[in-house]
């Protein structure tokens, strides 16, 4: 256990800051295009950003690829979501075949989904075509996590197994030509764990944090409540060590999200994230390797009302806000035209001089 | 000018309500898609309105138009902008060179700009290509407005046929294949009436509704709405007619991008607002025909505060909140990227029947 876990503290090592010098290039850049100081708002900053990312001033986004991490849940034995464990799995045959949310918008914005399954209940069984078992990755960690809500959701060594599963996951894609990563999640009930990371990691009350998920009814809420302030206080996790938060109130998704933001930080390559269960992997991965948080764009903020919280402690203003609330990585997949277009800008919009424009 | 006026209210009158029963069928299709109820939050919304609009379940968004209306304003002798006049004319060069940030961002969204001088202070001049002509037009109602701070911006004539020929110009793109618009602007120191349409239609204060435009300063913010507050208590307009409000503390470009407006809404296809200039237009076109706000959708939101109450009065929410204030049709633009995805959503996602998944 203390090797892994050891080999996962010596690749954050490796993380090091973000080029603020190349970031003063890039801002004075943005002043002499052709329009009022920063007149395109946040778009100026994010491809200011993703020039301080790549360490210069001509930021390549292309190939981009979501990572879609699946696992499963005990604490759905509390009552806390709508729909059946075994959804888990259909979903995930539903990406396989191309017809779920992040497909749709995947295509939309080029991307490649890839579906990485951390541990659901059960196996996937059934046939796949050559190119469908081409997007699905086996990373198990085990058969679903614990009912986080009667103690630890996973050991210590799952933790950093399932962080480690998501970081070589990403490593790969970025070896195989990905700049620009997003994260993505399936799993029933995993909103009850993100709440719970939220809360410890926020410092924000249970009430704060949670919301309906799937749209769970009232009686829902309740039990959800219920077991996010069984599971804080049956754990006692340490909000100063995020493997120990993973361990006692995360799930295996939600370690390799951590896991892919940690290899998008330390190939310097960016990585947009989806909504709550995503921004709790961020938390995660802040907590292990603060410098990481300067690789992070905050795709969108969902309806769940803990989310905004955990963005703020990120320092993340989101890029969409569309009442959006369906994970998968669809937050963080279509924020990618967000990018697309910042770097257009730069790089096609005329300076003051070019265009023979008088100065204000 | 009666003639002119009631040829216009003949327009007006075709303009008929959006499919309420289309929509209602694609409300049901989206609750059918493999996903928790509504999901997509917006995406699903702004689906459903497609459908409304086109009055069936396949609308269709290709070819794609932005307009940017160029004109120039007599009120920038009371010194309420950082820019000089002659860069309107300038920028409408930076146009046709595709340099500015609208070619930038319609270019990544696949859409076509097209120039309209709907009346700018010193005619274009200099040799084009003949590309570069075919993305200019002359539509010219006078060499710019007057000071609308002492008098009328223009005549009721001018206003009527300022909307004409947006009407016209919006008309002949649909003709050509467009089914899908956009409004874009280009006028040296057009906040400033933009500001006074929005005071008479949402009936704010001077006070709420100024920004800073192009960021001139706190003299130059003052300068504005001392303007803004002559012009309406020399010009009192008549918050019940529109015509009456452009004529009198309009712009011409303002009332293209109205006539573009009616257009879409005549013909039946979405059209995308920019910022607070094409609000100010969007107002004026609801004013003239109540039904034309459906077939609008707000880009996205300015940095100028008397946007978001430009919105509200139109209901509208919008898409966009990135800090933009550059106009030109760059926001609205830039949200064509969301009815793309909307559209996809709506076509490639399963069904719950057909990805086999079980319903909560």
């Amino acid at each position: 256990m203390e090797s892994l876990e050891s080999r996962l503290k010596d690749a954050l090592c490796g993380i090091t800051d973000v080029d603020h010098l190349v970031r003063k290039e890039a801002e004075e850049h943005t002043s002499r295009l052709v329009m009022p100081p920063r007149a395109m708002g946040r778009l100026h900053q994010v491809w200011e950003r993703l020039c301080a990312i790549s360490g210069n001033l001509q930021p390549v986004l292309q190939d981009r690829a979501v990572l879609v991490f699946a696992g499963d849940h005990g604490v759905v034995r509390e009552g806390v979501s709508a729909f059946p464990q075994e959804v888990s799995l259909e979903m995930i045959r539903c990406f396989l075949r191309g017809g779920a949310g992040i497909n749709a918008i995947s295509r939309q914005v080029g991307a490649s989904v890839h579906v990485l399954d951390m541990g659901t209940a059960s196996r996937l069984e059934g046939s796949w075509s050559e190119e469908e078992s081409r997007a699905l990755q086996f990373c198990r960690v085990a058969a679903g996590t614990k009912n986080l809500a009667r103690g630890p959701a996973m050991s210590r060594e799952q933790a950093v197994q399932s962080i480690r599963q998501g970081f070589e996951a990403a490593s790969k894609q970025i070896e195989d030509g990905a700049r620009l990563l997003a994260t993505g999640d399936m799993g029933i009930g995993n909103t009850t764990p993100s709440s719970a990371i939220g809360c410890v990691l926020t410092g924000r009350s249970v009430e704060e944090m949670v919301g309906r998920g799937t749209l769970v009814g009232d009686e829902g809420m309740r039990r959800k409540s219920q077991a996010i302030s069984a599971g804080l206080a049956v754990n006692k996790p340490d909000a100063g060590d995020g493997l120990d938060v993973l361990a006692k109130v995360g799930g295996f998704e939600i370690g390799g999200i951590a896991g892919e933001i940690l290899a998008a930080a330390r190939h310097k390559v960016p990585v947009v994230l989806d909504g709550l269960i995503s921004t709790a992997g961020a938390l995660i991965a802040a907590s292990l390797a603060p410098l990481s948080r300067n690789y992070m764009f905050a795709g969108h903020v969902s309806e769940e009302p803990g989310h905004r919280f955990m963005l703020q402690t990120l320092d993340l203003e989101p890029l969409l806000d569309l009442g959006m609330r369906l994970g998968e990585g669809t937050g963080a997949a279509q924020a990618m035209h967000i990018l697309d277009s910042a770097v257009a800008l730069s790089r096609e919009v005329m300076t003051f001089e070019q265009a023979g424009v008088s100065c204000g």
